[in-house]
């Protein structure tokens, strides 16, 4: 990955291991494993600390060659499980810690019978993750360019939207687009819930046809270069009825409000509150099931989570989803998503697609 | 899932959580929860035990009733796994066992602590893995539905397959052809490997064009109804000179030597050694770098591993794949690849695509 500082990413770390006494981690998810080396492979594990090794097999030995960067690499002939153990206890490393929300209880048995007796093995959650959820420069460079990719795909969508086509069909059309645009695949699987589908929050693309009237949720992204892009709209297939065109610009309304609290030093669980203070005014915050939106990057759902009670504070370099939506069961469900990168003095709405309520006739 | 009988699975994995001496174990593999209950959402845990419970949380709460069979759907007010140890405190279960292989060492510690103090949890491996090898007549069917949907998509795209297109432009038309036909969505990234880049084992579509002449492997996969498929095929752009021809038809031989020797009753390693067996006269066995094949269903890779000295017997009712490939480095390669199901009598070849060298020109 051009651009990519992998040795200040890990000089952070190291920051962040020694409030933990740690010295040495062993780092196995692939998103914190490529954020820290740039390997994008599914097989290797980092050893990060004073002397980082990268551990993969033969058959990624060409790719990790070209790819890690701030780590030697060691094609392991067992397991690398067994190989990273071995290499802890050949540096002599005093306290080795595991990412326990990613490692298995069989691996840590593995890697534990490896180190031999006597040595603990420290056990650590989210410490990469919370380096991750403030993007660098080069990390908002590639997060910028999935949101451009999914944003340009939404409007050439909308001439896929007939009624009586299938939902999967609409997802087909997107997905080829996006494809054909370059990217490597989807973030997570592609929303379609149309008519009463709507109300569903996670309603994925089904059998179901597009109704003669009636809302159609999208809710898609992207992935290119690693980075993930989220994005929802709503369109109305026919015109609205006055009830709809409430209900829609109660949506937008509580969009617009946590979007304009988007600041450093306000909380996540503040932005969420705005979103719900505008749907409780208009009495449908009972219909809002959800939170209001969760961070993005190598991964389609990463911290901060804008959650009613979350303290977190937002800080520069954090990229959002704003995501108020209303869901009235049996019979239909809107909901709005932007994405957007927090800065020095606000916010960036990085998603380029109008808000406006969309009738297709 | 109409036709799946979730308590005779359940009941197949009472018998061997007995032989391990456990009379409770925690279901927490997404896969195996649907095997075992039938639900497809992504937030479930299956107590698996005497009183069978389905803890999921409220966002999940309509699908788990529409879909869980043989278990009684708890919604989970605070988290699953919390839920799932107070259940068995209750039920006085003795002996709990968790997937050790699935379970994260965060999750055992929440686990643990909920389940209180005094009580050991048994870390089990593989056990529902196991049961899922030997598929049941429902299985076959949907796998069969899958293998046919994929096998459909080979031909058509043959048309796709123009030198200066790009790859990620052929897999783009595949993956579209797939979802307009049905598919929720690929079993794994497409592979489309042309030119040089058929050397590598693992080439996802890139953005490398097609070349005036020489070999693409393409492998891909569907999900149909949850489970998978898995196919490869290696055509020729222009007309293929000698030496190709000889490379191919060594394959082709390779494969066809292993799909003859699966019957039950052989292992896995034998019907791996005769590929093998066959490369090594072609003076190609060094360029074969991967095993012969893996089990397929709910899951892309499972048991049996078709590789050098697995003793695993093979049984009526697994579904594997043969899939012998040589790669030469910096020239070219070729893989073929077909679905088998094992019969009582010895094999079906479920993949319905010709092996005959394709020269497209």
């Amino acid at each position: 990955m051009d651009g990519m500082d992998f040795q200040a990413r890990q000089k952070k770390l190291h920051v962040a291991l020694e409030r933990h006494k740690v010295d040495t981690l062993i780092v196995s998810h692939p998103p914190n494993v490529r954020y820290l080396s740039g390997f994008t492979g599914s097989a290797g594990i980092l050893l990060a600390g004073r002397r980082p090794l990268f551990f993969t097999d033969g058959r990624y030995a060409e790719q990790a060659r070209a790819q890690v960067k701030g780590a030697r690499v060691v094609i392991a002939k067992g397991g690398l499980l067994a190989a990273a153990a071995e290499a802890c206890a050949k540096q002599e490393a005093q306290r080795v810690a595991i990412e326990s929300e990613h490692f298995t209880v069989a691996q840590l048995a593995v890697f534990e019978k490896a180190l031999g007796k006597g040595r603990r093995v420290a056990r650590l959650a989210g410490v990469v993750e919370e380096l991750r959820t403030i993007k660098d420069a080069a990390e908002i460079e590639l997060v910028r360019n999935a949101v451009e990719l999914s944003s340009g795909l939404f409007r050439p969508l909308l001439r896929a939207m007939q009624p009586g086509t299938s939902e999967i069909n609409v997802a087909a059309k997107l997905e080829y687009a996006a494809r054909r645009a370059g990217a490597e695949g989807m973030s997570f699987e592609t929303i379609v819930a149309s008519g009463e589908r709507s109300a569903l929050p996670h309603g994925v693309a089904s059998r179901a046809l597009l109704p003669e009237s009636g809302f159609v949720v999208l809710d898609y992204g992207v992935v290119l270069d690693g980075y993930c892009s989220d994005m929802t709209r709503t369109v109305h297939l026919g015109k609205a009825d006055a009830d709809e065109r409430g209900l829609y610009a109660a949506v937008l309304e509580a969009q617009l409000a946590a979007i304009s609290a988007v600041r450093p030093g306000a909380t996540a669980g503040e932005v969420d509150g705005e979103a719900r203070k505008v749907l409780k005014r208009a009495r449908l915050h009972r219909y809002f099931t959800h939170s209001t939106g969760h961070g993005v990057g190598l991964e389609i759902h990463e911290q901060p989570r804008l959650a009613a009670g979350v303290d977190t504070v937002l800080e520069p370099g954090m990229v959002i989803t704003i995501e108020p939506g209303v869901y009235l069961p049996g019979r239909c469900g809107i909901r709005i998503e932007d994405m957007l990168l927090v800065t020095e003095t606000g916010y960036e709405v990085l998603t380029a697609v109008g808000k406006e309520l969309i009738e297709l006739y």
